[in-house]
């Protein structure tokens, strides 16, 4: 028996998101078929975590274990051979038994693209939030550092969710601009359901001067989803890494 | 009577080129449509050329001479309002009546992208041409400073093509890196059909150690398709300006 890591890759675009579900394209489900295929057995495949409908991975995690003959270097080549052209497998790992891809991970990084220009931008309309009002990337900036340490991070979760337990580590979010793309990763050990997009959608109404730099504690405090600003879209956010013990 | 001049970028994945054509959709129909809703009786643009199906454009040009009252200005806004998400206008100008998208172009500059990596990746695949061998980047942008010059460059045009005038100037080829991508900017005074994606696939092969960087100027001397390299697909390729007098 083996337990393998695979990095994977993948464009959302054209997925109802990662988890396996009655109706709709998705992730898991393709990597399934296409590793059954593989190794002529049936494989079901244990990933970090979801993403969304139009979310993209460039460095998603998924286990198996399974028995098999293949040596395991050459799993990415043969699994890349089967796997649609919106998948790519980067790397597949041996690992210790005890290796699970969601129970173990220390952490996650997630990237997301703002593109911030008057006209749309028909190249980069799948892969990027296309903002048109003009943003203030100083104080994006600014407001993005009240998000690093530890706190409850409730206003910041899709309301609905089940959570109980809603206290995270960010540990660092960084905004960068290139060109016409404000570009801002985020590491924590952990992450609501979809706290980086409302994250996110916070910090483009403080670009667009609606909530003041300063006012994230308070909206980290007072733990009322109303008090964040709105959800970014799905196709601005990339699953960068995921980090392990 | 208006004489009206469109810069446009679209992404090419999803049409069969810019030219109208009985099957498949273009970026051309979908303009005019969309121009003879917006201005309320039919409209017909010229393009400064044709691009294949899959090639993107950053900066393509066309014109239109038509009477209407909408001023100029707002023809971008309101034409995105229309036009599917694929194709952006990026402004809309007015001329004099002898200007024609076609006939009064200077020069176009294309940028050909190449993604070099031992794996694909999903969200590059229609905007880069993957090339999984190490490609040499000293060498190729040695071969392609030969392309510099007034040369009859039959040799890179797609055989089968009935242009009788193949001398041709490029200005300038710059080869460039940023990370594992490649990209070629290359600006001439006009481009015979297929002439950068030959390029492409010559200075491809270049990289890979199959031709010798100075054989470039003997492969143009001799005329002959069969001497320069292989087509490099349409989706690394975007028409990036087009320059008029």
């Amino acid at each position: 028996m083996k337990n393998v890591k695979l990095t994977i890759q993948y464009d959302g675009t054209g997925f109802s998101g990662w988890q396996k579900q009655p109706n709709g394209r998705t992730v898991q489900e393709e990597i399934e078929k296409s590793l059954s295929t593989l190794l002529k057995k049936e494989v079901k495949i244990n990933g970090s975590g979801r993403t969304d409908a139009g979310v993209h991975a460039l460095g998603q995690v998924a286990n198996f274990r399974e028995d098999f003959t293949i040596p395991i270097e050459r799993i990415p080549r043969a699994l890349n051979g089967i796997l649609p052209e919106d998948i790519s497998i980067l790397s597949a790992e041996d690992m210790d038994m005890d290796f699970h891809a969601r129970y173990s991970t220390k952490g996650k990084k997630y990237v997301y693209k703002i593109y911030n220009s008057k006209i749309r931008n028909p190249i980069l309309r799948n892969y990027s939030y296309w903002v048109s009002e003009n943003l203030d990337v100083d104080k994006i900036n600014k407001a993005a550092q009240f998000f690093i340490g530890t706190y409850d991070f409730r206003s910041f979760m899709a309301s609905g969710s089940s959570i109980k337990d809603t206290v995270r580590t960010i540990y660092s979010v960084d905004v960068s601009i290139d060109k016409n793309m404000i570009i801002i990763e985020t590491s924590g050990n952990g992450f609501l359901y979809n706290m980086v997009r409302i994250m996110t959608g916070t910090l483009v109404e403080v670009g667009k001067g609606k909530i003041n730099p300063t006012h994230i504690p308070r909206i980290i405090k007072e733990g009322k989803r109303e008090g964040a600003g709105h959800t970014a879209p799905p196709q601005g956010l990339y699953l960068a890494k995921v980090n392990y013990y």
